[in-house]
């Protein structure tokens, strides 16, 4: 059995393979299965107006608050494909369901990829044959069947006090608040009804993916998955459930910004002395996702007078003449203005910690985690389709 | 005299000399004078709470109605410069003020380049020195004493009935609504009033410089200048004023687009279908922005469905099932899904237009000019300052 990933939880199995989707014969279809005894089910997803088809069945088989199978495909994202891509999502939906004995009801449904183009469903229909025969509890490249642009699979397991929270995650690009072209399924043996799972999501997605903001584009295809099957007979508290669901999903992020498209640096930008948390994220956002921050990061560049006219364009109170700011600790800024040795701070390493003060004496708050603007980024988005 | 720039219209002189501000040697200070018999004057300046202090200065001059002088530095902003900045704007517009024996009320003052250092004076007031003995009705070298990152130097001459509209500008990268890292000096020999000229010029740049939004950055420096003679003794129609200058901005416009910071392609983005034209342009400004579309605008890749998760995002009504988009006229979607030969479409040329429609019916639409996010735009930004 696998510690790595979405089985080591008791009460469940996965299993990845290739059903053709992809043209490079990669693995591109994952299913998790939830064994059971419970089968409490949550979900958050993107809050893109134009959504995929899977996200719409997902979210109706989220709403009913039991989930006993994820199935993930990668190499196409079946969105912007119309009643075809919905009766698609379903027809997923269905063999899934037919092939674990269970209602289709209870399945839910994601894909990633590409978007416009309808799924090749004779490949869909049958590697879904096939993978219901292969899940075992090593959940055998699972993780790497809903890989697109990652670079490496993405799995992270946090212990409770007999009981375990198990994840895996694929995003690497398209990151943006409220998600991102990102996929994560979560699993427990912990014991949690629907409501209790739903909390300890919202709250984890809010402080981890939803600050990781690397190009502020956001998916037609984000969902967060998560399945308790009760199988460790240990009921945590709320409060715990929270933390180790937090715990995973911060390492999950962790590893989609390392892995970003095209990253040179780590960027992490902490906005305080701001009227409240929610001004201080809106800044935080509007310095991460500047182009011209973005670039000078790449350039080793500490040119914080960008920073300043990022900042200064934000839904924000601010005082203006007040703004100070720090680059991996060092002032750069006091007072809106440079402070000596400013042009001298070394940003040569792969971690650039910004840290930004508006002034206002308000106690708000925020951290939102970017990457630079490399050649790389410039590369892989411009040659994805085509 | 030249027909090409600020000193066109009758009743201004101009210059351009090299202060030793740039270390390159360049030209990097203009002067532009009315000689009257009339000095309305207008502007419209950055909303970025951080702006620079000439910025300042200038707001006061343009509220007293009456600009008799324009003084430019380039190859520094001096902005988040603190006191020291401020007074050295004033000191700017004294200078100038002495040296052409006008009022310094009456002298607006604009910087650009870097943020964050102070201006060195000294070289500053030997420039001012020389540049009004360099004065004359040829305006030579003002143009070119603007740019930073411009390479090329930017004029343009509108023709009305007797009377005449000159500009010049600068501005190749930050764009963004409300302006850009964008200078422009509007000179004419119409007769018009501060208010009339002020009309004029809003209207313009509303249709012009407002909708050019290259990166999403804003500038702390944004300013536009316009000086009226009345040398012509013409007085045009409001009507006639603003289709004049409105035609000098677009024809600037065009040339920051064309020159922006390592374009490839100049993308217009249009929206239609939306319920008024404030939701379009929120619309077609999130389209422009979006960094995936961008770079597949660079990769010349028909990627419509970025198109679709980038609108998605956007604050406006849209029938997220019912929208279509076209490459250079071509149906690339329709119903939010993909339409045949969609892959094919040939993007391969240097000017792209997207047309999306938001399906709603209503009668809004907007268009926004941008360009791709290409390598170059990541060299010459990761490279600026340091």
């Amino acid at each position: 059995m696998t510690t790595t990933g979405v089985t080591a939880p008791k009460g469940f199995s996965a299993a990845g393979i290739s059903a053709g989707i992809k043209a490079s014969g990669n693995r591109d279809l994952a299913l998790v299965v939830n064994e059971g005894p419970e089968f409490a089910g949550a979900a958050v997803f993107t809050r893109n107006k134009v959504f995929a088809a899977p996200v719409k069945v997902s979210r109706e088989t989220a709403a009913g608050g039991t989930i006993k199978a994820l199935i993930v495909n990668s190499g196409n994202a079946n969105a912007c494909t119309g009643a075809q891509g919905y009766e698609d999502a379903k027809a997923m939906q269905r063999l899934t369901a037919e092939g674990i004995g269970v209602d289709p009801a209870h399945v839910a449904v994601c894909s990633t990829g590409l978007i416009g183009d309808t799924l090749p469903m004779d490949k869909v229909e049958a590697g879904i044959g096939v993978v219901v025969k292969q899940l075992g509890d090593d959940g055998a490249g699972a993780a790497d069947a809903i890989r697109t642009t990652d670079t490496v699979a993405k799995e992270a397991v946090v212990k409770g006090d007999g009981w375990t929270v198990g994840a895996m995650g694929k995003g690497a690009g398209m990151m943006a608040p409220s998600l991102a072209t990102m996929l994560v399924c979560i699993t427990t043996d912990a014991k949690a009804d629907s409501a209790t799972l739903q909390a300890a999501l919202e709250q984890a997605c809010a402080m981890t993916f939803n600050t990781l903001d690397i190009d502020g584009s956001t998916s037609t295809n984000d969902t967060v998955v998560a399945m308790a099957s009760g199988a460790s007979g240990v009921t945590p508290t709320q409060a715990e459930l929270n933390a180790a669901v937090h715990e995973a999903c911060a390492k999950l992020a962790a590893m989609m910004q390392s892995d970003a498209e095209g990253v040179t640096k780590r960027v992490a930008i902490t906005v305080q002395g701001a009227l409240d948390d929610a001004q201080a994220l809106n800044a935080a956002r509007a310095i991460g996702r500047d182009s011209l921050v973005k670039t000078a990061m790449f350039g080793s560049d500490p040119n914080w007078g960008r920073v300043l006219a990022a900042v200064g364009m934000a839904d924000a109170e601010m005082d203006a003449e007040n703004i100070s700011v720090t680059f991996n600790g060092q002032t750069v800024c006091e007072q809106s203005t440079g402070a000596p040795g400013a042009r001298d701070v070394d940003l040569s390493g792969a971690d650039i910690d910004v840290v930004v003060d508006l002034g206002t004496g308000g106690a708000g708050s925020a951290t939102v985690r970017t990457t630079d603007l490399s050649h790389a980024y410039v590369e892989i988005n411009s040659a994805y389709s085509s």
